[in-house]
C-alpha cells in the first residue's frame, strides 16, 4: 500500500502529525478543524489521513491519539533506521547534534568526512569517521539513509560511493543534480535556492 | 508576468541554473540535451524556460551563457537582498557560514537570537544581535527575507516578529506550521520529516 500512496500525500503525513502533537487534552479532531488549522482543504485531509490505518467517524472525527499513532506507524516513527551523513562541516555537524530526527525513529549513526582534522572527532555524541570506513559500516549497521553535506562539487563522488554501499535513500543538500540509478531515491534540499525562490515570489 | 509562473516551475529553475553552470565551454544546449541530464521531459524543460527571457532556436538550442544569464536575471541573482536568521544554535551557526546565498544575490545580513551568551558574537563574519534589536535592523537595511531556525515551539513567536516588521518571506525550518497574514510566503524545510519521506519509500 506504501508504493501507491502519493508523493504529494506523504510529504503531507509529518505536517499532519507535527500539528496534532500540539493538541493536549483533545481527545477528537476532525477532518475540518485539522484543514482549517493547516490552511488546507478538508476533502484532502481526508484523503491523505485514508493512507494511513485511522478512521474518522460521522460527527465525532478522529481519536486524537488513534490518529498520532497511525501516522507514526505509517511514518515508521516507532522502528529505528539507522542513517549517516556525509560532510561535516557547518551542515553536517548541525545535524548531528539535532535532536529532532529522534522523532521520526531515525537515529544518525555517524558522520564520514575526508578532511584528517575533523575525522575522530565526536560531535553530538557522534562519531566523525573517515570516508574509507563508510562501506564497512554501513554493512555493520545496517544503514539505508544518508544525508550528502558536501560541496556540490564533490556531492555525486560522494552518491557514488552511496551507490557502491546499497544506501537506497539519500537527502542531498549540495546544490547539485545527482545521478543515481533506478530503485534508487533523492530529496534535493537546496537552501540558497529555496531563499531565492521566496525572493522570486515577492 | 511572474506571479504567473506556477510554483512547480519556479522551483525548478534553479535546478536549471546549478546544472547548466557545471557546462563549461559548451556554446549551445538543446532542451533535449537538458531534460536527458535532468531526468525530466523535454516540454517540461521548454515550458519552464519559456517563463525567462531565454530564446531557443530550432536545431540549435540555447545560447548556454545567454541562458544562465536569463535565469539568474528571473531568479534575482544580480540584485542584492538582505536576509536575517533568527536562532544562531547549530543551523543558524551553519547557514551564516555558508557561502552559497551570494549566487542568488542573497545577503545574510545578521542573525538574532535571545541567548546573551550568543549576542555580540560574530559567526561568519556576521553579527548575532539580541531580538529586541530585530525591528529596528529589519528597517535600517531594507530586510525582505528570513529564516527561522529557532525550535518550534517558540517559531511562531518569530514568525509574528517577522510579520510586524513586514518581513514578507519566511524560510521555516522548524517543524511547527506558521500562522502568518495574507500576503506573507512561508515555505517550510523540515529536515527530519524529509528523511522520514525517504525512509518510507524504501
Amino acid at each position: 500500500m506504501k508504493s501507491t500512496i502519493p508523493v504529494m500525500s506523504l510529504q503531507r503525513l509529518p505536517v499532519y502529525l507535527n500539528y496534532l502533537k500540539t493538541l493536549s487534552n483533545q481527545e477528537f479532531i476532525s477532518s475540518g478543524a485539522i484543514a482549517r488549522a493547516l490552511n488546507m482543504g478538508e476533502v484532502l485531509v481526508r484523503k491523505d489521513l485514508a493512507f494511513t490505518s485511522a478512521q474518522g467517524r460521522t460527527r465525532v472525527g478522529y481519536n486524537t491519539g488513534e490518529l498520532i499513532a497511525a501516522l507514526e506507524e505509517y511514518l515508521g516513527c516507532n522502528e529505528i533506521k539507522n542513517a549517516v551523513i556525509f560532510g561535516a562541516g557547518g551542515l553536517g555537524s548541525a545535524l548531528l547534534s539535532y535532536g529532532g530526527f529522534g522523532n521520526y525513529g531515525i537515529n544518525i549513526a555517524a558522520a564520514f568526512d575526508n578532511n584528517p582534522q575533523k575525522t575522530g572527532l565526536t560531535v553530538g555524541g557522534k562519531p566523525v569517521l573517515p570516508v574509507e570506513d563508510a562501506a564497512a559500516f554501513v554493512g555493520e549497521h545496517d544503514v539505508k539513509l544518508a544525508v550528502i553535506c558536501v560541496p556540490a562539487k564533490v556531492a555525486q563522488s560522494v552518491a557514488d560511493v552511496l551507490v557502491g554501499c546499497n544506501v537506497k535513500s539519500i537527502l542531498n543538500f549540495a546544490p547539485a543534480q545527482l545521478s543515481v540509478p533506478e530503485g534508487y531515491n533523492v530529496r534535493n534540499i537546496d537552501v540558497a535556492a529555496n531563499l531565492a525562490i521566496l525572493s522570486s515570489l515577492i
